[in-house]
């Protein structure tokens, strides 16, 4: 069993014809053909196997306990995405302690793969869901109601999976057993190229949100309705994607992006009556929500150009994180002086990171493309990584 | 059997919970269903019914026969349409129908109401496809290969549907059966308001057409991706609907529309790898073209300033046209001095101007709204429209 092969077992789950890739979202029939799949993978090695109220997924090397040492990323991905973002993480911690259990290691301390929940955001617009739900960093009640592309509420969804909706929320007792977290992932940029390293350790995760703009207007026939009469929400939707990237590019190393845009009805012949646009913005520091201040300003500027309103919904925001000093220069030095690596992309470590000492891996990519069907690494250095996941697993479960 | 009774019996069918008011599209679910609804109707009138190879429903008043006298519209809507573009013109041609045969009358000319098929494009992009395709205004091959968004072809609906979509095409048989065509429709736009009446004969119809944009750029993550790396397909997409706006408004009684613009994949935390939007222009004389030219070229420098690429394709196009002379002066005759409209909206009527001598009435809409669920008749309104409607066609088929 090497992350290799644990992969290429996968490789068929949840691809997305129309977007090519893959297409995993939480709840959905690939995302719980994934879960299956892991269930089984992990009582192959052994393990057992317990769901929390959040829906993540606990395979326990021995018995649950505090202290543990616990690893683990997500399946779950974007729309359209590529084969390693989340699964990596997952098939790596499965092929380590396949190895080191070969090899005759047994941990000291309780030990766990675990599969968090909805990392993507990709079905109910939070990231990090399953994450900030055992945590406590979102309203369970909120959570319940964040609603997908359907209307179809993550309570119902939840309950439809079999969930119980009333429970989920901060599991402190589950929390509370994690002594450290180590998450491995696919490196979602060009820094370990240029680096000429196969493997990193996380330094930092800049500050990131993620922020709804609707716009309203007035649906009309677009044949009939001249222009003087017009109040089409699309307009000021368009000044807003445009002023994202002005205002974007005057604040240094930050990071604005609208990449989901619906018009309803979108029709070709209608004007639409509503736009919806997602902004997700990310600043290393407190600078985000000063800059979302100054795109939200320019959208309503633009909605009142237009005869139209924009009302501006924040659906997540997280700090800058600092992944663990101690952790950080211990994986550092049990990997020979692996090089550290900042990130702009947001992981379900850097959400634990506020309750426990946690820390990251990462892969190298020699696409540095990620959220696409692009999105790459090696085979020898998927290798890699297992092997130095392994390596600082065991340091760490002594 | 009045109009608005008619009309509510088919108050239920393809409501759309998401978007308000209606989805029916040609083949789906929603439209079968009015399809059915519309066969009984016409046989519970004693009418004959068979559709023609193209999906459209022909329900004949005695034998069907040369110099026909032929009434109708359509039954399928824009998604998240209103209750009467559309389905008005067939409901009050059921109406006449029995309102004349009650007072005795026996049509000397051969009759027929007609349901044409997709007449608003709202699945396979092209409007009025139907009535392109009995008058030979399309290829049978190019509509065989449309696509609607989950990317099944006209062909594969068609074939799913009953029809044998090799035989699809044109019909001159069936063409040549029409002597003159009318068809009455709610008005989409306020003209009837100012007007004070509450019904009016169309004069033209404005040249129109659709074009699909499609931006092509490098999808990738929307944290990772530092700003000065991107080759973001939203943001010549955004600035290609600025341009239309503004080239429009240059352009005496221009109409240009997107209300329709999708990215892929679409997710919040992914720069989109394509963005398609769709232009909906109309320029009265010849004029459309060189405006959707222009257009072309500020979305070429938009795309090449990001390092993305556009291709433009044209979807369909019709001339302007003016409805048939002497028809228009014997329904204002018949009606009293009704009033003549140009409109904006295109329509089957449109296409088969070009072929046999062919009329519209409209019926007053006190929003001015239309493809929107805030689409309106009074119930007054409606009966004197389908009261119009059986007085011309009892002249009509004499």
């Amino acid at each position: 069993m090497t992350a290799s092969s644990l992969l290429a077992e996968i490789g068929d789950v949840g691809r997305d014809a129309k977007r090519g890739g893959y297409s995993r979202h939480a709840f959905d029939s690939p995302e719980q053909d994934l879960r299956v799949w892991f269930v089984e993978r992990a009582l192959g090695l052994g393990l057992d196997v317990d769901t929390d109220y959040n829906g993540n997924i606990w395979a326990w090397w021995g018995s649950p306990g505090p202290d543990a040492v616990v690893t683990g990323s997500h399946l779950d991905s974007v729309p359209g995405g590529g084969a390693f973002d989340g699964p990596l993480g997952v098939v790596s911690a499965l092929a380590a302690v396949e190895a080191l259990r070969e090899k005759g290691f047994q941990p000291e301390k309780p030990f766990a793969v675990v599969v968090f929940a909805e990392e993507e955001g990709g079905r109910f617009g939070v990231p990090c869901l399953g994450a900030r739900l055992l945590t406590g960093t979102i309203d369970a009640g909120k959570a319940r109601g964040l609603r997908d592309a359907d209307g179809v509420t993550f309570a119902e969804a939840a309950a439809k999976s079999g969930f119980d909706p009333e429970r989920i929320g901060p599991d402190p007792g589950r929390l509370g057993l994690i002594g450290r977290f180590l998450e491995l992932h696919v490196e979602q940029g060009r820094g370990l190229i240029d680096l000429g390293s196969p493997v990193a350790v996380g330094s930092t995760v800049i500050a990131h949100g993620r922020w709804r703009f609707s716009f309203t207007g007035q649906g009309n026939h677009a044949g009939a309705t001249l222009i003087a009469d017009r109040a089409d929400p699309m307009l000021p939707a368009a000044a807003t994607v445009t002023a994202v990237r002005r205002l974007a590019r005057a604040v240094p190393d930050a990071r604005a992006t609208v990449g989901r845009l619906v018009p309803t009805p979108g029709g070709t012949n209608v004007i639409a009556s509503t736009v919806d646009l997602w902004l997700d913005a990310r600043v290393p520091g407190d600078a985000t929500p000063s800059l979302v201040s100054d795109i939200a300003r320019a959208a309503e500027e633009a909605a009142e150009e237009e005869g139209c309103r924009v009302e501006v919904t924040r659906e997540s925001y997280s700090d800058d994180v600092v992944f663990d000093d101690r952790l950080r220069r211990d994986l550092g030095g049990w990997l020979g002086g692996a090089p550290e690596l900042p990130t702009g992309a947001g992981h379900d470590a850097a959400i634990l990171a506020g309750f426990v000492p946690a820390g990251m891996l990462y892969v190298r990519n020699p696409t540095g493309i990620s959220h696409s069907p692009e999105e790459f690494a090696e085979a020898a250095d998927v290798e890699a990584g297992a092997a130095a996941l392994a390596t600082v697993l065991e340091r760490l479960a002594r």
